[in-house]
């Protein structure tokens, strides 16, 4: 049973490996075994509803760790802007050490219309996308922000980060990160009022 | 002659609308035949490269217009801050009319590593974004922006507006829309100093 579960692990991250490199169409299921060394017979076993439920859990995967890496920036920063600054910052990592070969493992499924293909699938990328807004909204609030400005900040911080995955990586260069990173931390810092103590320290 | 440009034209367009509703790769000629009623035998003859130059000539022409509409933008605004809100404006009622199905005509070709399929891929990606930023921060100095404030919040509303194309489809909501334009229309505004002259007028 370990040994399965452990074949499922390294297929669903292989599958999420593979979208963010070449999107969702382009990843065959042949390429998912390939990359993860399981065996061919586990693809229905372990994921019957086929391309779909695998790309379904390799994005869930995907928001699952982008909130804990919105969690770990929070424990690092001292404040709203320093959230934003320490989350855009393994951002703009992530993306530097891959070469530019790597986006997000959630917008392929809706630049793709995956949802077309089977249900559930644009429900996942909702959720994944509302799952990091909510979190960077709630640690903003914790910094001392006021819920309006916490949620559009959150809202806004997601789409900077989502645009500069693709057009830093099309441009090879990360300014698109950086030009994210200053404005909203900018924002951030006129939003958060100096005085305000942080509520859960 | 005409005629045969006319078809030329219209596979150009029907290519870009499917590439924004499903991607590169679920864009089949024979789909990009079908919308644009464009006869078969047009395909080689306009586009001997075939469905990479098809989708590079889709980006050309969605970079394209998109640099008019900057240009439209900066027409209908006074301020740097104007320029942000008319643009972002835009590129919102562009997704709300569409039904949250239309996203990025450049994005798909990045994401789905389409530059792996064809030499001059990547380029066009490249160029088709530089140029909408290269435009926006002419207009932003023009504003009365430093050149690299100018820049900065040129990468930031592009990567922004990219991000709102894939968070505001999949949650169908224009709010990333409304966070972005209200934060870098924010920035706009403090760094363009009141007093500065429109250069142009």
């Amino acid at each position: 049973m370990a040994k399965r579960s452990d074949a499922k692990q390294r297929m669903v991250q292989a599958a999420r490996q593979l979208i963010r490199e070449r999107g969702y169409h382009a990843t065959a299921i042949s390429d998912v075994l390939e990359r993860s060394g399981a065996p061919r017979g586990s693809v229905y076993f372990h994921f019957p509803g086929g391309k779909p439920q695998l790309a379904v859990e390799a994005a869930e995967a995907h928001a699952h760790e982008q909130v804990q890496y919105i969690d770990r920036a929070a424990e690092q920063a001292d404040t709203a802007a320093g959230l934003v600054e320490v989350y855009l910052d393994l951002a703009r990592e992530g993306m530097v050490n891959s070469d530019y070969t790597r986006g997000c493992g959630i917008a392929p499924l809706v630049t793709e219309a995956a949802q077309q293909e089977a249900a559930g699938v644009g429900d996942t990328s909702r959720r994944g996308f509302s799952a990091m807004t909510d979190r960077l909204a709630f640690h903003f609030v914790d910094f001392g922000l006021d819920g309006a400005s916490a949620r559009q900040l959150a809202d806004a911080v997601l789409a900077g980060v989502e645009g500069a995955l693709v057009t830093a990586r099309a441009q090879r260069s990360p300014a698109p990160f950086d030009a994210v990173r200053a404005i909203m931390a900018g924002y951030a810092r006129a939003a958060a009022p100096t005085s305000a103590p942080r509520r859960r320290r």
